[in-house]
């Protein structure tokens, strides 16, 4: 109920609306997501009653600042208003609206009107006065007396200003310099603040290699070791991946571990599942005693530095049955009739070897506080990274509350969610915070599927909050598609991942060497998965990719266009296997256009149908296409363009497009 | 920041998130609009973290009541989820949703899949009981009782119970019972109340005629009076209009009034535009002399309620410069640097005619208050409905203000914007209160224009808050559609109006004797307009469309279908100056079919293509379609059906679909 007494002289007479404002999470509740050096484009329905003219900005600052800075709103018709602001530094912004009547310009627009219509302005010169005598108030010493002569010369020799400067009255200085001193008496602002949090480049493009510690050893049959993944450094680095991430580190539980391919009965000398975290040696922040001390970690992460890799690593919040906190910290857990603690399932699975944290314990605020404090120990030991074990399985609003507090202090941390659940579930997890997140990408096979999927992408409210980091395989899904597809499907899938998605990632060395075996038919786990046994890899065998790979991420590196998701765009080719689409950086300079043949058996060949305009192509001159990939040159004019793939030689091509080729009207002489 | 010690023991443990509520208008700071008897369906994204089962409901109330009923919500798939509530009593409803773990649920669902399985469900049983006892406490004393019961068989006889039961492992009456008493410990509430307004039923379903009372005289020469207006009850009752729309009643201001067809010199003896309110005799809350006293004005709306018509009254807070406002209340004008008042333009036009109201008026707090008094007295004198003039030439804050505060203590008040302006202000105007709103229907005339805006009218969002209200013409606009399409252009429009939208009016009796001469070429001002001079009409004109106007009024009330707006759907028809589309009522027990020929000159046939599954037909029984305009009938197959318009016969059919039609299978012999 409006109570006109509680309304202020100013809230009575806002005659302003702010409504519709884009980007705005969840109502405001949650930021959306840049990294250092972007811009924030704000958009929002802005209008008045009657037919002033209005004039708005964006105010903006960064979150430890008081002072508001301002960007200009632009009209884009319809009552749509559009502006930009650049975020510089790490951390948190926050920015809101702000529109006012612009009296100045509904004057002018209406003294020119009338001229025009050849009616009399005499009076309308005398308010213009008024408003500019107003302006000299508000404004500095020079500017005032500025303002202040150009109202003297309205009142008292219209006909000379009028005869100096005709339909547009004023010079444009006085014009500028009254927008510089607007009235804002009776100004909305828009009644939330946004955020948007600020992250490293590094949360928006990277190229990640996920692989067990354990298996790191040169010699097959010994358990690896920190000082093994130091030797494996070049290896990833010559790859071109800058993140290395590791499955848990911790010490691993005894009970109930799982055997080879997951069987129940584990024999003495399986080394279980590093998810099953905790046992006599110590739990979260303790470290697998044969992959060495915490300074051997230290020392793996310093040098990993020295090659330009980040060392990630998994937060995997669950416990084995011989945990330390099952025992200091009975409360954590929820507790069965019979006095057992219940461990994982999901009827009928059950997952005897894990126990899930009681986030409903009434020692709830402790317990968020200790995984905290794991969060914080490894932040001291240098990571930076942290990829999050199955996010969907504990509540919202601790990872709100987690990852809030400890970016506030450390703004550079990144973390990814690994979620594969229910499409509300993925964005709400990315809402709350996570830097970047899993996607479906590992089942988006067909070209439908992959159009569709990175549309809604990169096309939505979802570019805003949700950075995909896409992969082609994990330790826990082998797709059916690299089973079946052979090398080419290898090849297919890695150039989508790293090209479709500026975050993208490879569990190695099993895809690198193509590892295709399942456990099953039928099923999508490897057969002699890690996850239950220490692999020994022939790095050196022939059909590795690890050449293609390199080639690929340095594509990645070389060309702007593929360090983000914004400027992706499909393109049709009458060729159902064959996916064309475009990324360009946003001043269009970098063009990649990227054709794949998605059917790892058979040569196909089609015409794709570029938009020229989206690509800054001129219909009547000749570009060049230039496959990074296989290093041919093509000369292409026009939108339909002949491409045809052997996926045995090389099922993609990955063009760079070089627009002004030189002809001979370039010469000098020519004219 | 989030600070962890603020942050109460219930909300660090809620696990709910609930999202994306549909309908809440402007974040929930307007209502959504209904009438009474009609139901309010809520959609809502709910999901929790994990596997656990959820349960959620609709809470609602009427606002002066303090106690929130249920409805429940349903699941839709992917995390979405539907309830519906009905609103029966004038006035405002509050809504909002709660959700919870549906702890019981989740175990029933987990000891079924383990019993599937052929699992040990011992411990899941005495779970069971623990779920079942707690649930006692929650219980009423004769359902705690039951409960108990089976708490200890599940204790103490789980064989037993396992052998009755089977996969469901409880009987439904315990299931039933445990549904009344959830465990709402964690329960989480959305964060808003949401708002409905509950209109009476003319609000959604009415059928309006203009006149001006000044040309009611059934003499020509003489102003009418409100005796004259009483007299032209019957006529316009025969038609069978629900409402009586009078421009300003009030004293019409003389100094710059306008003389016949808008000129600038009136004679002495031209009445003036009623909307130049304001003179010596008075303003706002005065009746033009010649109109009749204030008793009269009563007298004719008690008159016209026997005809089961309401008057509704012009709203136009504007004044003339003889306004006594103009005297008394010289601040709430804004004056000119000449010491003049200025006068309403919109450059290079001038109303000099018109002064407008200054709302950034130091003394607002008056006005809103002085305009308010205006409305009120006007409701103390028997009306209910309110025209309200240019709206969007006043602040949106006001009417907002007006609105509430008018309906709380009127809730029956009906408020319809005449705001022909930009989308976004209009669809404002809608939200903020106007209970109806003039649209854009009388420039939408060919059939993508109709199906593309009907489709936006009553398939958006815009439907929970925006009632089209269509006029064919106003005294301002005579399309171009009507001046040169003749009398089918006139039943063309006609038939669109009345059954396109439950709302719609027309200007008469300039609209049923097809008056279509305009001023020039070119504009759409009528010829010697009504609003600068009094008109005399010869009723009984035999190209009069009253008959068919009172013929299509009465479809109108014969058909539920036709009285909201909610179940519209365009059907294909190959030729494009044929319109196909379909109403029914919810139950699609009514269903209405319109077909119009749009093309005023020429006979159009096609083959009309029917949505049958929307339209509840089977396509493979006859059905018949009935001409409610034209009384023919017609048997019809399947979705393509043949029809024929010629517009000099009839431009269009008005459709009622029967179903059922009897065939040799129904006789009881045909066994």
């Amino acid at each position: 109920m409006i109570d006109l007494a509680q309304l202020s002289d100013e809230a009575g007479r806002a005659r302003i609306i702010i409504s519709g404002v884009r980007p705005e999470i969840e109502h405001g509740r949650f930021a959306v997501k840049r990294t250092v050096g972007e811009k924030v484009a704000v958009e929002a329905d802005i209008f008045t009653d009657g037919h002033d003219a209005v004039a708005a900005v964006v105010l903006y600052r960064y979150e430890q600042e008081a002072h508001w800075r301002l960007a200009p709103l632009h009209a884009l018709g319809n009552d749509r208003w559009r502006g930009q602001f650049l975020v510089t530094k790490l951390g948190r912004y926050r920015y809101t609206l702000r529109a006012w009547i612009d009296r100045f310009a509904s004057w002018r627009e209406g003294v020119h009107k009338k001229l025009v219509a050849g009616q009399d302005v005499s009076v309308e010169l005398l308010m213009g006065a008024r408003l500019l005598g107003e302006a000299s108030f508000r404004a500095a010493a020079e500017d005032a007396a500025v303002l202040e002569e150009w109202a003297s010369l309205l009142r008292d020799a219209p006909e000379t200003v009028l005869a100096q400067h005709g339909l547009e009255v004023l010079p444009a200085e006085v014009v500028q310099l009254m927008a510089k001193y607007p009235d804002q008496r009776f100004a909305v602002t828009y009644d939330k603040e946004l955020l948007v949090t600020v992250d490293r480049e590094r949360a928006r493009f990277s190229a990640w290699y996920e692989l067990f510690p354990r298996s790191c050893a040169p010699e097959p049959g010994r358990h690896g070791s920190f000082k093994d993944c130091e030797a494996r450094l070049p290896y990833i680095a010559a790859m071109g991946f800058d993140v290395v991430y590791l499955p848990p580190i911790h010490p691993i539980g005894r009970t109930h571990r799982k055997g080879k391919n997951n069987t129940l009965a584990a024999s003495p000398d399986d080394p279980g599942s590093p998810w099953a975290i905790g046992a006599a040696e110590g739990g979260h922040t303790a470290i697998h005693p044969q992959l060495g001390a915490l300074e051997d970690f230290r020392h793996f992460i310093a040098q990993a530095r020295t090659y330009g890799i980040e060392v990630a690593m998994d937060l995997a919040f669950q416990c084995s049955p011989d945990h330390p906190y099952v025992r200091e910290h009975p409360e954590w857990f929820r507790h069965r009739p019979d006095g057992s603690i219940q461990y994982a399932e999901n009827p009928p699975k059950q997952y005897q070897d894990v126990y899930p944290l009681d986030f409903e314990t009434n020692e709830w605020r402790a317990l968020w506080e200790e995984l905290r404090r794991v969060t914080c120990f490894w932040i001291d030991q240098g990571v930076r990274i942290f990829r999050v074990d199955n996010p969907h399985t504990k509540p919202f609003h601790f990872w709100a509350w987690l990852i809030e507090t400890i970016k506030q202090r450390y703004p550079e941390v990144i973390f990814l969610a690994e979620a594969f659940t229910r499409p509300k579930v993925m964005r709400y997890l990315a809402q709350l915070g996570f830097t970047q997140s899993y996607t479906y990408f590992t089942w988006r096979n067909t070209k439908d599927e992959l159009t569709h999927y990175f549309t809604e992408l990169t096309k939505t409210d979802m570019q805003e909050y949700f950075r995909p980091h896409v992969w082609p395989n994990t330790p826990d899904i082998l797709s059916e598609y690299l089973q079946l597809g052979g090398r080419p499907a290898f090849i297919v899938r890695l150039v989508l991942a790293a090209t479709l998605s500026a975050n993208y990632g490879i569990y190695g060395p099993a895809f690198e060497l193509c590892e295709h075996r399942a456990r099953e038919r039928g099923s999508e786990e490897y057969l002699n998965s890690e996850k239950y046994e220490i692999r020994h890899w022939n790095l050196h065998q022939p059909e590795s990719l690890k050449d293609i790979i390199a080639r690929i991420n340095a594509i990645r590196r070389d060309n702007p266009a593929l360090q983000q998701n914004q400027y992706l765009s499909f393109h049709p080719v009458e060729n159902p296997q064959l996916l064309c689409y475009s990324k360009t950086d946003e001043s269009r300079a970098n063009v990649i256009l990227v054709v794949v043949n998605l059917d790892p058996h058979h040569t196909h060949a089609g015409w794709v149908e570029l938009a020229l305009d989206e690509l800054g192509l001129d219909a009547r001159q000749t570009y060049q296409v230039h496959d990074l990939l296989g290093d041919a040159r093509y000369l292409w004019q026009g939108a339909r363009n002949y491409v045809e793939l052997n996926p045995q030689v090389a099922p993609a091509h990955i063009f760079r497009i070089r627009r002004h080729l030189r002809t001979e009207r370039d010469f000098d002489y020519y004219m």
